[in-house]
């Protein structure tokens, strides 16, 4: 429980100041200048002083007479320890560490917040912090911080892992566009972190839309689990920093190369129903329009305009957006044709013309808002000569009152329409300065519609012979190997319920006649010793043995050879493998295992599709049918297995399959570090898919 | 010559009006309040008024003693024609007509408009509209607008079709933050349209900038021949909307179906050298840093910060724009580490910390600006509790005085850092909201600097047999036939000296015989008739014809079948033809003919690529050889032309002939509208490419 945080009943400031100067003044100045002081104990603590902006000053917390609820630290590192114990002491449930110098310091700052993690728990602490700026709720009303200021109560909570860029945002809530719900400084998040405050924000009546700033998870595989429930009940917007440069250091695996954390968020927002964004503005334009309009229950969008230019760019950012321009009714659009002048434009975008005053306007958004074809509106104003700016922002302010409707303004400019958008924003209808932002903005709702409306992923679990490859990595560990391939990886696919090519590894030439005709002609004969692994470099393969004479000469020529070449080699034999169907198509699964989210499944097309094209797409295991689905339509060469130039339609159940066995099996193990299926050969519709061989690599040691 | 236009001597204004709800009146209040008419003569025009704003009418421009140089016409259209008529008898060298009900107006009002045209070449009047919203000139200054008051002066210089998105700008402009050199409203391009106002403008002293939006153009090859001209001296940042809608009336070709508008102007802008945005965010953000500051002379960038997640998302949005970090001097690095606390980054970015005051910000700034690794720097800002907003500002502004590398501010928020982007503003240092913005800027500095560098296209001219050809469509013509393929377009792609197999006609089954043992065994034999289309419908196509029987019975077999099932068809014999060699690679080469910018040439490799992927490219004939190797690095799929999974390299100057040739047949021949090249097989390098075939449709009837 976090309420605490957002709801105390009194507060202690440890380290208030009267030193305007200081971090400890700013906080008490805003606990009391913010309104929380006004119904509520706040008591400074500190030695050396006796009142302070009014208050009476305690010198430590246990010498305050009443209970504390929330512990807001503001003094140097050194003493942080110290006074969280006496909070616990104290008993108090809660406390924002303000002061800096611990894990962002480097390793004996490391040091001091595992001291400090280790004393919350011996207490019962919950801990927001330690190196941040604080946490406000506007409700409430509290402000814990040193920022500049209270912004303004909205429907926005904003939980930021940068304390500085919140300073910017709460900046621009108190110009006065943007009104925030709570707004929580995650700092170092020795405790509590993103997947507390989604809990703790899920059910929040103050808060309609949840946006995070995030530069790292330290629990991605819970953050998932999490956010895919909260996401149905409350939307998140997320901006994710940092992308790019991690994205370089690449992991050295085939597939590794190909992933990156980029890829690994990527996958995991769109599994949580996380609606991702690549930019402040756009963090700030779809959290904007989710807060405080309605939610859009289609993606047909009307536009109406004074002028064309702006309509035709509008219609160019929905387009491009995804979203669809609505088709009237014959009904509205007779209704606008007998209102509008003859040279307006009574289809979408409607066009009042640039001499439109209020009443026109009114006339379109009023007949088009009641248009059941109609999902959403996007009111667009110049200002030209003749616009009566104010009433037309007045006149779209009432329609959103009256309508279920989301509607978003596009009033262009800067010093005339200032006036109109005051207006707008007190209707709580957002204003984009161009087209594009509220396209961007229309997406993101309409997406939103699709996050809430889609099933709950259901996780098939396949029966597998799990013990079978668990004792087979206990053999390969005890032989001190990490890498594993040929008849083990395949006896994992095995285990795992994945079809492989049939093969028997025989002893004696004459045995693998034997097993050649029961698999039936041709056959593949390999050599089958655990140290030889590079077989074709000692001739070690032979594909397309057609009869019995073939496969006894193959088998003892390889049997003299391995001798030959490499004496020390322990030889079991020859493995005896059906040659499979020629026709499939291949494809790419594998598996690396990223450090915040786990493990990454990737697939896409083999060969140039891959290796020259990078089309490859990303899902965190456990994934659902229904993801393992869509990473199929997601590659760009998707049209490829629907069959082009008379090949027919590729088995997408075989593959899904796999993906789905193979998310198992690396959840089940999580030491296994890399995989990669090589090649999955995948046939027609209904015939099966075969994984020829696998590569696999374990951790190098067990935690 | 459009001097008249922006430093006219003296204006009359045809339709000034003492009625402050008029435009005539607000067009002559701009000339008086915009200062133009304290130095200049300025002749109110209105038969029933006497004064108007302290200035004496005249009842007509005849009426006026003087010369003038540039009339205004604000009355209503049907007087327009007249009006004209007598400011050419009056000499007057250029109008702007503000009236509208004309092209815009449908039919009746496109007769006015040519009525328009035809008066003032007559007169040889320059013409600016009709359908506008003036002209500005804040250096003369000149405003013969009737917007809402005249932006301040600065370097851009804008011209806009959409008069209304104008109002928008110049609102921006007048809160302060954007100046403005010149600004133009289109209207319907009567007369002047965007080559003009380039030719005009690109020795402007005023002019460091010019900003486009356009919705079409009337001449896209004159525009791309003096915009690539243009360029070289002076930036152009355009955006073009209506490409969406556009794109989806498509052409019915193969080739047609992938081109639209969209892929038409990305080529056109990308050869004419125009920096193309897609929103006017990105216009502004875009010409501001390229009109305000100095060229950035490489890709390397500095980010100083006081907070590190912002500097994160500066490196992301830099990376993802494709501008570099700069990797300091060592000498740098140590001057950062002895002036800047432990805590701080000295390598990039800069990071001065949270409670660095402006000396901090001072130091580190002047130092990397020093650094010779640095091509331009990025000045980040949050507003913490210790943050100097204005003082750092002012520190940022005077840098920007002392240093020759492009610097710019992304200051944080709204309320508390509006003082210091003001600051910014007056230092000529534009300011971004977020530093997605700033990258983007960047990025268009970036690609100035590649458009100012790269060498004027050569466009060479091959000999080529363009008479055959002339006379080959004369007789297809002759024969009421549009569509060419099989051995007249294998005809025409041999004058134009591609390779093709080599082949012959035979009347006889000798004849083949004798013409197959000249190409060498193994031949195709295909059926001679210019009535049979679908040759293998009638057996009409053998391959692979190995030695003198096999020739003879496969020629005699198709000419009685031919008689057989097609009996009305005129039979010419067999065409005897090589069988080209196995091993290369099918690419694409097309053309069809945009309605604005003329021949787009594709380039794309065959079969899913161009079916499934649609990974194909464009350019607008004539282009060069440098310009045709870029299509060939466009694709997605280039790295195949490189050679993948063992294939040899393949023989990309022999794509490039091919490309070159086919830009030359259709500016040779405007009455092709569409040609496909199905397929060209492309060999590895020095083994050049063979065009199998061709189909070519011509326009209906000669221009």
């Amino acid at each position: 429980m976090l309420d605490p945080f957002f709801i105390p009943k009194s507060i202690a400031v440890i380290g208030a100041s009267s030193n305007p100067r200081k971090l400890g003044y700013a906080v008490l100045k805003n606990l009391v200048d913010g309104g929380y002081a006004a119904n509520h104990s706040v008591y400074p603590i500190n030695p050396r002083a006796d009142k302070i902006l009014e208050l009476p000053v305690f010198p430590t917390v246990n010498s305050v007479p009443d209970s504390i609820d929330l512990a807001v630290i503001v003094i140097p590192y050194p003493y942080v320890p110290d006074v969280l114990r006496e909070c616990g002491e104290k008993q108090i449930p809660a406390a924002i560490v303000i002061s800096a110098g611990f894990r962002e310091a480097g390793n004996v700052g490391l040091e001091r917040e595992l001291e400090l993690i280790q004393i919350a728990k011996e207490y019962d602490i919950r801990l927001i912090g330690p190196n941040c700026l604080g946490v406000i709720d506007t409700y409430t009303p509290l402000n814990a911080s040193f920022a500049a200021g209270t912004p303004p109560s909205g429907p926005m909570s904003f939980m930021s892992q940068s304390g500085a860029l919140g300073t910017a945002v709460l900046d621009i809530a108190l110009a006065g566009r943007l009104g925030l719900s709570k707004f929580v400084s995650l700092g170092n998040k020795a405790d509590v972190d993103e997947i507390d405050l989604l809990l703790a924000w899920q059910d929040d009546p103050n808060t309609r839309v949840i946006m995070i700033y995030s530069e790292g998870m330290s629990n991605g595989q819970k953050f998932i689990q999490v956010a895919r429930e909260v996401t149905r009940k409350k939307p998140v917007v997320a901006i994710k920093s940092g992308v790019t440069q991690s994205g370089s250091r690449a992991v050295s695996s085939h597939t590794g190369s190909l992933a990156g954390s980029e890829q690994a968020y990527q996958a995991a927002f769109s599994q949580a129903g996380v609606i991702r964004v690549n930019s402040m503005d756009e963090l700030f334009a779809a959290s904007a329009a989710i807060g405080y309009q309605p939610s859009l229950e289609g993606d047909r969008i009307a536009i109406i305009t004074n002028a064309g230019g702006p309509g035709i760019l509008a219609t160019d950012a929905l387009e491009r957006a995804g979203l669809s321009l609505a088709r009237f009714t014959n009904e509205t659009i007779q209704k606008l044709v007998q209102f509008l002048p003859d040279a307006a434009s009574a289809a979408n975008p409607v066009d009042v013309l640039g001499d439109a005053l209020s009443d026109r306007y009114q006339f379109a958004i009023d007949t088009v808002a009641d248009d059941a074809n109609v999902d959403g509106l996007l009111v667009l104003l110049t200002p030209q000569a003749m616009t009566e700016i104010d009433q037309t922002a007045t006149a779209v302010g009432e329609l959103s009152f009256k309508t279920e409707k989301p509607v978003l303004g596009c009033f262009m400019g800067e010093k005339q329409v200032k006036s109109g958008i005051d207006i707008l924003t007190a209707y709580n209808v957002p204003n984009y300065s161009f087209p594009v932002q509220a396209a961007k903005a229309f997406k993101a709702m309409a997406d939103y519609r699709l996050i809430r409306s889609r099933p709950l992923p259901e996780f098939v679990q396949f029966e597998v012979d799990r013990e079978s490859v668990r004792d087979m990595f206990n053999r390969v560990r005890s032989e001190d190997r990490l890498s594993i391939g040929d008849a083990e990886a395949r006896g994992i696919l095995q285990a795992y319920g994945l079809r492989i090519p049939r093969s028997e590894v025989a002893e004696t030439p004459e045995q693998a006649i034997e097993i050649a005709s029961e698999l039936g002609y041709p056959v593949v004969l390999k050599i089958a010793s655990p140290d030889i692994l590079h077989k074709t470099d000692v001739g070690g393969v032979k594909v397309g043995l057609s009869n019995a004479e073939d496969v006894r000469d193959a088998f003892e020529l390889m049997m003299y050879r391995a001798q030959r070449y490499v004496p020390e080699a322990r030889l079991w034999g020859c493995l005896v493998q059906e040659m499979v169907p020629s026709g499939g198509s291949e494809v790419l699964v594998g598996m690396n295992r990223d450090p915040q989210f786990g493990p990454l499944v990737t697939f896409g097309l083999g060969g140039i599709y891959v290796e020259a094209l990078k089309d490859v797409t990303f899902r965190v295991a456990p994934f659902s049918r229904e993801e393992a689905h869509e990473m199929l339509e997601e590659i760009r060469a998707r049209a490829l297995l629907d069959g082009v130039r008379g090949k027919p339609p590729a088995d997408k159940e075989a593959i899904i399959d796999t993906l789905l066995r193979i998310g198992q099996l690396v959840l089940d193990f999580p030491e296994i570090v890399e995989l990669d299926i090589n090649p999955l050969i995948v046939y027609q519709q209904n015939q099966g898919a075969i994984a020829i061989d696998m590569r696999l690599i374990l951790k190098e040691e067990l935690a």
